[in-house]
Protein backbone atom coordinates (compact mmCIF):
# COMPACT_ATOMS: atom_id res chain seq x y z
CA UNK A 1 0.00 0.00 0.00
CA UNK A 2 3.04 2.07 0.58
CA UNK A 3 3.29 4.38 -2.06
CA UNK A 4 6.36 4.59 -3.84
CA UNK A 5 8.44 7.92 -4.54
CA UNK A 6 9.35 8.46 -8.06
CA UNK A 7 12.16 10.70 -7.59
CA UNK A 8 12.77 10.32 -12.06
CA UNK A 9 8.78 11.64 -12.31
CA UNK A 10 7.73 14.71 -14.30
CA UNK A 11 5.06 16.25 -12.72
CA UNK A 12 5.67 19.91 -11.23
CA UNK A 13 4.12 20.72 -8.05
CA UNK A 14 2.23 23.93 -8.86
CA UNK A 15 1.86 24.88 -5.42
CA UNK A 16 3.41 26.81 -2.00
CA UNK A 17 6.58 25.77 -1.15
CA UNK A 18 6.51 22.14 -0.45
CA UNK A 19 9.04 19.09 -0.12
CA UNK A 20 6.61 16.82 -1.21
CA UNK A 21 9.04 14.77 -3.74
CA UNK A 22 7.62 14.87 -7.43
CA UNK A 23 4.57 12.32 -8.05
CA UNK A 24 3.47 11.26 -11.49
CA UNK A 25 -0.07 12.37 -12.54
CA UNK A 26 -1.88 9.16 -11.94
CA UNK A 27 -0.69 9.52 -8.17
CA UNK A 28 -1.89 12.69 -7.87
CA UNK A 29 -4.92 12.14 -9.36
CA UNK A 30 -5.92 8.63 -7.26
CA UNK A 31 -4.76 11.31 -3.83
CA UNK A 32 -7.40 13.72 -4.92
CA UNK A 33 -10.18 11.37 -5.25
CA UNK A 34 -9.15 9.45 -2.03
CA UNK A 35 -9.40 13.03 -0.31
CA UNK A 36 -12.33 13.42 -2.12
CA UNK A 37 -13.61 10.02 -0.72
CA UNK A 38 -13.07 10.48 2.66
CA UNK A 39 -14.28 14.25 3.02
CA UNK A 40 -17.75 12.56 1.12
CA UNK A 41 -17.12 9.70 3.45
CA UNK A 42 -17.73 12.11 6.73
CA UNK A 43 -19.92 14.32 4.86
CA UNK A 44 -22.95 11.94 4.10
CA UNK A 45 -23.89 11.03 8.27
CA UNK A 46 -24.00 14.95 9.19
CA UNK A 47 -26.19 15.79 5.94
CA UNK A 48 -28.57 12.59 7.05
CA UNK A 49 -28.27 14.19 10.26
CA UNK A 50 -29.13 17.30 8.99
CA UNK A 51 -32.56 16.03 6.87
CA UNK A 52 -32.99 14.14 9.63
CA UNK A 53 -32.52 11.34 7.78
CA UNK A 54 -30.69 9.77 10.88
CA UNK A 55 -31.35 11.07 14.18
CA UNK A 56 -28.99 14.42 15.02
CA UNK A 57 -25.95 13.28 17.43
CA UNK A 58 -23.71 16.55 17.95
CA UNK A 59 -21.45 14.10 19.35
CA UNK A 60 -20.69 12.29 16.06
CA UNK A 61 -22.00 15.05 13.78
CA UNK A 62 -18.93 16.83 15.42
CA UNK A 63 -16.34 13.58 14.95
CA UNK A 64 -17.31 13.46 11.28
CA UNK A 65 -16.90 17.67 11.26
CA UNK A 66 -13.15 17.71 12.74
CA UNK A 67 -12.30 14.97 10.23
CA UNK A 68 -13.11 16.95 7.54
CA UNK A 69 -11.35 19.78 8.96
CA UNK A 70 -8.13 17.59 8.84
CA UNK A 71 -8.34 16.27 6.10
CA UNK A 72 -9.74 19.72 3.54
CA UNK A 73 -6.13 21.37 3.50
CA UNK A 74 -4.82 18.43 2.33
CA UNK A 75 -6.71 18.44 -0.76
CA UNK A 76 -5.04 21.55 -2.62
CA UNK A 77 -1.79 19.14 -3.54
CA UNK A 78 -4.21 16.79 -5.24
CA UNK A 79 -4.62 18.80 -8.48
CA UNK A 80 -0.95 19.37 -8.83
CA UNK A 81 -0.24 21.21 -12.12
CA UNK A 82 0.45 18.24 -14.83
CA UNK A 83 -2.23 16.56 -12.92
CA UNK A 84 -5.87 17.50 -15.44
CA UNK A 85 -5.11 13.80 -16.94
CA UNK A 86 -2.91 10.58 -16.61
CA UNK A 87 -5.83 8.56 -15.01
CA UNK A 88 -10.08 8.80 -14.47
CA UNK A 89 -10.50 11.77 -13.51
CA UNK A 90 -13.75 14.17 -12.19
CA UNK A 91 -12.20 17.46 -12.58
CA UNK A 92 -12.34 19.96 -15.23
CA UNK A 93 -9.17 21.34 -16.91
CA UNK A 94 -10.94 24.74 -15.82
CA UNK A 95 -8.69 24.44 -12.89
CA UNK A 96 -5.42 24.35 -14.09
CA UNK A 97 -6.74 27.38 -16.28
CA UNK A 98 -8.33 29.67 -13.45
CA UNK A 99 -5.86 28.12 -10.65
CA UNK A 100 -6.55 31.00 -8.31
CA UNK A 101 -10.22 30.90 -8.15
CA UNK A 102 -10.00 27.20 -7.73
CA UNK A 103 -7.25 27.49 -5.00
CA UNK A 104 -10.15 30.22 -3.32
CA UNK A 105 -13.02 27.87 -3.31
CA UNK A 106 -10.82 25.37 -1.77
CA UNK A 107 -9.92 27.71 0.88
CA UNK A 108 -13.54 28.44 1.24
CA UNK A 109 -13.94 24.38 2.46
CA UNK A 110 -10.82 24.67 4.63
CA UNK A 111 -12.43 27.50 6.48
CA UNK A 112 -16.35 26.30 6.65
CA UNK A 113 -15.19 23.31 7.40
CA UNK A 114 -12.90 24.79 10.35
CA UNK A 115 -15.88 26.44 10.85
CA UNK A 116 -18.72 23.65 11.07
CA UNK A 117 -15.98 21.50 13.13
CA UNK A 118 -15.42 24.41 15.95
CA UNK A 119 -19.26 25.22 16.24
CA UNK A 120 -20.17 21.60 16.17
CA UNK A 121 -18.04 21.40 19.70
CA UNK A 122 -20.17 23.97 20.42
CA UNK A 123 -23.34 21.57 20.71
CA UNK A 124 -26.01 24.02 19.92
CA UNK A 125 -27.77 22.15 17.33
CA UNK A 126 -29.46 24.94 15.35
CA UNK A 127 -26.25 26.89 15.08
CA UNK A 128 -24.55 23.55 13.46
CA UNK A 129 -27.22 23.22 10.99
CA UNK A 130 -27.12 26.71 10.01
CA UNK A 131 -23.14 26.72 9.80
CA UNK A 132 -23.68 22.89 7.66
CA UNK A 133 -25.09 24.88 4.97
CA UNK A 134 -22.46 26.94 4.52
CA UNK A 135 -20.03 24.10 4.20
CA UNK A 136 -22.04 22.29 1.78
CA UNK A 137 -22.41 25.43 -0.26
CA UNK A 138 -18.50 25.25 -0.67
CA UNK A 139 -18.86 22.05 -2.13
CA UNK A 140 -21.11 22.76 -4.39
CA UNK A 141 -19.69 26.44 -5.41
CA UNK A 142 -16.09 24.34 -6.66
CA UNK A 143 -18.61 21.66 -7.77
CA UNK A 144 -20.54 23.16 -9.82
CA UNK A 145 -17.84 24.75 -12.14
CA UNK A 146 -15.32 22.51 -11.72
CA UNK A 147 -16.24 18.85 -12.01
CA UNK A 148 -17.41 17.21 -14.37
CA UNK A 149 -21.14 15.63 -14.13
CA UNK B 1 -18.46 13.35 -5.13
CA UNK B 2 -20.67 13.40 -1.97
CA UNK B 3 -21.28 9.44 -0.82
CA UNK B 4 -24.77 9.03 -1.14
CA UNK B 5 -26.36 7.47 1.98
CA UNK B 6 -28.30 4.12 1.37
CA UNK B 7 -30.32 3.66 4.17
CA UNK B 8 -31.73 0.25 3.03
CA UNK B 9 -28.21 -1.43 2.31
CA UNK B 10 -27.07 -4.46 3.98
CA UNK B 11 -24.29 -3.83 5.34
CA UNK B 12 -23.51 -4.55 9.10
CA UNK B 13 -21.30 -2.29 10.81
CA UNK B 14 -19.63 -4.49 13.61
CA UNK B 15 -17.50 -1.74 15.49
CA UNK B 16 -17.39 0.46 18.46
CA UNK B 17 -20.92 2.58 18.78
CA UNK B 18 -21.45 4.93 15.77
CA UNK B 19 -24.02 6.48 13.98
CA UNK B 20 -22.78 6.37 10.58
CA UNK B 21 -25.89 5.29 8.64
CA UNK B 22 -25.15 1.79 6.50
CA UNK B 23 -23.14 1.64 3.98
CA UNK B 24 -22.90 -1.14 0.87
CA UNK B 25 -19.72 -3.10 1.11
CA UNK B 26 -18.05 -1.49 -2.66
CA UNK B 27 -18.34 1.83 -0.86
CA UNK B 28 -16.50 0.54 2.29
CA UNK B 29 -13.88 -1.13 0.51
CA UNK B 30 -13.64 2.37 -1.64
CA UNK B 31 -13.13 4.12 1.46
CA UNK B 32 -10.78 1.75 3.41
CA UNK B 33 -8.47 2.19 0.23
CA UNK B 34 -8.91 5.59 0.12
CA UNK B 35 -7.91 6.28 3.97
CA UNK B 36 -4.62 3.96 2.81
CA UNK B 37 -4.30 5.77 0.14
CA UNK B 38 -3.67 8.76 2.09
CA UNK B 39 -1.86 7.60 4.43
CA UNK B 40 0.83 6.05 1.73
CA UNK B 41 0.77 9.72 0.40
CA UNK B 42 1.97 11.41 3.37
CA UNK B 43 4.20 8.10 4.83
CA UNK B 44 6.26 8.25 1.56
CA UNK B 45 7.60 11.58 2.02
CA UNK B 46 8.70 10.63 5.35
CA UNK B 47 9.77 7.79 4.24
CA UNK B 48 12.13 9.11 1.54
CA UNK B 49 13.67 12.16 4.06
CA UNK B 50 14.68 9.04 6.31
CA UNK B 51 16.33 7.03 3.50
CA UNK B 52 18.04 10.48 2.28
CA UNK B 53 16.39 10.29 -0.79
CA UNK B 54 14.82 14.32 -0.48
CA UNK B 55 16.33 16.72 2.48
CA UNK B 56 15.43 16.44 5.65
CA UNK B 57 12.78 19.17 6.97
CA UNK B 58 11.38 18.08 9.87
CA UNK B 59 8.75 20.74 9.41
CA UNK B 60 7.61 18.79 6.41
CA UNK B 61 7.89 15.81 8.05
CA UNK B 62 6.03 16.95 10.94
CA UNK B 63 3.35 18.10 8.64
CA UNK B 64 3.13 14.56 6.97
CA UNK B 65 3.33 12.47 10.35
CA UNK B 66 0.09 14.70 12.34
CA UNK B 67 -2.22 13.94 8.97
CA UNK B 68 -1.27 10.50 9.25
CA UNK B 69 -1.73 10.51 13.19
CA UNK B 70 -5.61 12.11 11.86
CA UNK B 71 -6.55 9.73 9.34
CA UNK B 72 -5.22 6.57 11.04
CA UNK B 73 -8.13 6.64 13.79
CA UNK B 74 -10.29 6.52 10.40
CA UNK B 75 -9.19 3.35 9.31
CA UNK B 76 -11.10 1.07 11.13
CA UNK B 77 -14.30 2.04 10.29
CA UNK B 78 -13.18 1.08 6.67
CA UNK B 79 -12.92 -2.58 7.68
CA UNK B 80 -16.61 -3.12 8.17
CA UNK B 81 -18.34 -6.58 8.80
CA UNK B 82 -18.99 -7.53 5.27
CA UNK B 83 -16.81 -6.02 3.19
CA UNK B 84 -14.84 -8.56 2.93
CA UNK B 85 -15.64 -8.36 -0.76
CA UNK B 86 -17.89 -6.02 -3.05
CA UNK B 87 -15.28 -4.14 -4.87
CA UNK B 88 -11.62 -4.92 -5.71
CA UNK B 89 -9.71 -5.14 -2.36
CA UNK B 90 -6.63 -6.21 -1.16
CA UNK B 91 -7.68 -7.23 2.34
CA UNK B 92 -7.58 -11.28 3.37
CA UNK B 93 -10.41 -12.62 4.57
CA UNK B 94 -8.14 -13.35 7.24
CA UNK B 95 -8.68 -9.88 8.70
CA UNK B 96 -12.86 -10.87 9.95
CA UNK B 97 -11.72 -14.18 11.42
CA UNK B 98 -9.45 -12.48 12.99
CA UNK B 99 -10.38 -9.17 13.89
CA UNK B 100 -9.46 -8.68 17.43
CA UNK B 101 -5.31 -9.18 16.46
CA UNK B 102 -6.35 -6.69 12.81
CA UNK B 103 -8.01 -4.06 15.14
CA UNK B 104 -4.93 -4.34 17.95
CA UNK B 105 -2.60 -4.23 14.66
CA UNK B 106 -4.64 -0.74 13.90
CA UNK B 107 -4.51 0.45 17.32
CA UNK B 108 -0.48 0.28 16.54
CA UNK B 109 -0.82 2.53 13.99
CA UNK B 110 -2.79 4.81 15.67
CA UNK B 111 -0.37 5.12 18.80
CA UNK B 112 2.85 5.19 16.60
CA UNK B 113 1.56 7.81 14.08
CA UNK B 114 0.67 9.80 17.45
CA UNK B 115 3.94 9.32 19.08
CA UNK B 116 5.83 10.06 15.71
CA UNK B 117 3.91 13.29 15.21
CA UNK B 118 4.67 14.09 18.44
CA UNK B 119 8.45 13.29 18.34
CA UNK B 120 8.39 15.43 14.93
CA UNK B 121 7.48 17.94 16.75
CA UNK B 122 10.20 17.59 19.17
CA UNK B 123 12.19 18.59 16.04
CA UNK B 124 14.86 16.26 16.89
CA UNK B 125 16.06 14.49 13.55
CA UNK B 126 17.82 11.20 15.51
CA UNK B 127 14.71 10.37 17.56
CA UNK B 128 11.94 11.15 14.60
CA UNK B 129 14.38 9.11 12.27
CA UNK B 130 14.35 6.59 15.47
CA UNK B 131 10.42 6.90 15.91
CA UNK B 132 9.66 6.07 12.22
CA UNK B 133 10.91 2.82 12.15
CA UNK B 134 8.13 2.07 14.85
CA UNK B 135 5.45 3.55 12.37
CA UNK B 136 6.91 1.65 9.36
CA UNK B 137 6.84 -1.39 11.80
CA UNK B 138 3.38 -1.18 12.53
CA UNK B 139 2.48 -0.81 8.52
CA UNK B 140 4.76 -4.19 7.93
CA UNK B 141 3.26 -5.87 11.08
CA UNK B 142 -0.60 -5.53 9.33
CA UNK B 143 0.42 -5.70 5.84
CA UNK B 144 2.02 -8.83 5.94
CA UNK B 145 -0.76 -11.04 7.86
CA UNK B 146 -3.40 -9.02 6.53
CA UNK B 147 -2.78 -7.74 3.11
CA UNK B 148 -2.76 -9.57 -0.40
CA UNK B 149 0.55 -9.44 -2.13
Amino acid sequence: MIRRITLSATLTLGLAATAIAQTKPDQVIEYRRAAMTMVGWNFGPMSAMVKGKIPFDVKEFAKHAERIATTAPQVLEGFAKGSDKGAETDAKADIWTHFDDFQSKLTDLVNESKATSEVARGGDEAKVKEQFKKLGGTCKACHDKYKQD
